[in-house]
């Protein structure tokens, strides 16, 4: 059996219950911290503690190259891909600020970049493949390459935990992957390109038109051999940085790592993970809805309320990025507030 | 002339303009930041700056009680106003919690609550009267009342003033007060209870539907005195607290100071804020759309789009105090992200 299908973690349903309990006890309406109040409630089930918290956020980047670029289903060419990355690594994209602003590990890592060998300080350099094969071709990836991509997901949230990470953010850079996360999408929710394709960076209605005739083709050219299979979809469609995420995702709930996932290169990472593993499910928080088309018919495949509703459309783990600070503050208030008999106020309604 | 018609200062069109220039140079796909974005440049014409920032904000807490009570129309006994303010001092409130996190200044001023004098360290006590006159029955206040109460908001700013602060937040604590703010919104925007009546901190159906009667019923006693004069509807249905917000905000405008707007009550305020003072509306920002039902017709009727929907529905400035995060981060986004020149990053789409 390949690792991915191993165990997850349960989370603790004493703590769960305790910071129900808690919740109720604090110096407020009953439920009137809502979104606030859930999000500290999973945490303490998945943290195990009667104080969740997040002072050590791991963000890890990954990267790669689409083959499907070939097609010209992209506003920016591939050369952007690469030049972020540098770009992560010397603080001035939008994740490393975020990063600063929460204190957060931020870790990055090329899957298969297209472009000559490279060093660059704060940059995990690996090569699977120089970017994926054109999906509207040939295969985005052999099953070999998928996997290895995915064990570099397995690897980073193996990192994190070794640096006692309180809760992991994936995020992605790879100029076309939203095309890729498209036909993906389409796969796993058996809907045609219509449905769950947007204008990721910026193109224009010729352009979309285009990019939904590519995704279409290339559903049908794999359909055969994907057949039901998300790590099959995956493999024909995907993107090593995606396979990555998908890797990181199920790790996180196998180690016990509660993970924020981002927009909509990410929640179809998520996606694939839960199909190939379901528990992976309740190990999961979101951070935002997109401004993607599709990310929303995502969130409700996946069950999942966006905690932001920003109208980012930017990825790199921004979204998820700047939940944290929400996140922060759920916590901060579960564990700071006093409750009734502390403060002595009145808890109880009147009778009506 | 009274104060509050006084002409408001203007934004920087100056500084607008650069903001816009700048975000169009930023490591990111045009206008992908959305929300973000918008509040950064907001900010950077409000502040008059290249380099937006909250670094210190004010929370002001407004309290007061509401005769309203006498109606039964609340799920909390009167005494929790007062036991409340204790809390927001010794730092166990919601509010106070948040305030921590986002290192600003609290403050805490009682127009008007019901009980004995005290002293609370950190609590400045004021009695315009011990409460409003319960509006069912005639004038919550006087004009004259009224107008000390918006003198108390209009001192708190000049107060955040005197103490450099870079933004400004309202919030409000007063047992019944969002049956006053539902009957106010109904005169300002000539509503029947039913479109913006909701449930406050949580009465059951056959209260809510009382709670709308007495609404009703109060709108049609003080409708002659009221004609369309948002002051006079203060004076017949507001509260003390609310008439202090209404002062703050007007005085936000007037002395150049950005303010983030919390939830129902609050926007109650602000709508009264800008109909003496239409100026006042480019000052304000939206930390949030509560849970409270009427609130999104507040907010459209406001042509405000809220900055978090995380179903709050707590006061106490807790909806636009939790805003201060994501405008943090938007400020740190907009100050410290890299241009396309500075990273070297192609920032030109490819023809399509």
């Amino acid at each position: 059996m390949t690792w991915w299908f191993a165990a997850c973690q349960k989370p603790n349903e004493q703590m769960k219950q305790q910071a129900i309990a808690r919740q109720l006890q604090l110096t407020k309406p009953t439920g009137s911290l809502a979104a606030l109040e859930n999000i500290a409630i999973q945490l303490a089930a998945l943290q195990g503690t009667t104080q969740p918290n997040i002072e050590r956020p791991w963000i890890c980047i990954f990267a790669g190259d689409h083959g499907v670029m070939e097609e010209n289903i992209s506003a920016y060419p591939q050369a952007v891909t690469r030049q972020m990355l540098q770009n992560f690594a010397t603080g001035g994209a939008c994740i490393s600020v975020i990063a600063r602003q929460y204190q957060a590990h931020l870790q990055v890592v090329d899957c298969g970049s297209v472009g000559e060998a490279y060093e660059y300080a704060g940059v995990e350099r690996h090569c699977i493949r120089a970017g994926t094969a054109n999906f509207a071709k040939t295969r985005a990836m052999t099953e070999q390459a998928c996997a290895d991509a995915m064990a570099l997901g397995r690897q980073s949230v193996e990192d994190a935990i070794a640096q006692q990470a309180s809760i992991y953010v994936a995020g992605e850079m790879g100029i076309g992957n939203t095309c890729s996360a498209s036909a993906l999408s389409c796969f796993l929710l058996q809907e045609p390109a219509e449905a769950l394709t947007g204008i990721g960076t910026g193109i224009d209605t010729a352009q979309l038109q285009h990019k939904k005739q590519v995704i279409d083709a290339a559903l049908a050219l794999h359909q055969n051999y994907v057949q039901d299979d998300a790590f099959k979809a995956l493999c024909a469609v995907g993107g090593l940085e995606v396979a990555a995420m998908v890797g990181a995702y199920i790790r996180c709930a196998q180690l016990g790592l509660p993970m924020v996932v981002d927009g909509f290169i990410s929640s179809a990472a998520a996606l694939v993970a839960v199909c190939l593993n379901p528990q992976v499910r309740e190990w999961m928080l979101f951070g935002h809805q997109s401004a993607e088309y599709g990310h929303r018919r995502l969130l409700e495949a996946l069950d999942a309320q966006a905690l932001l509703h920003l109208s980012l459309r930017l990825g790199e783990g921004s979204g998820a990025g700047a939940a944290l600070g929400i996140i922060q503050l759920a916590c901060a208030l579960h564990n700071q507030m006093a409750t009734f008999a502390e403060a002595a106020v009145i808890g109880e309604k009147v009778s009506s």
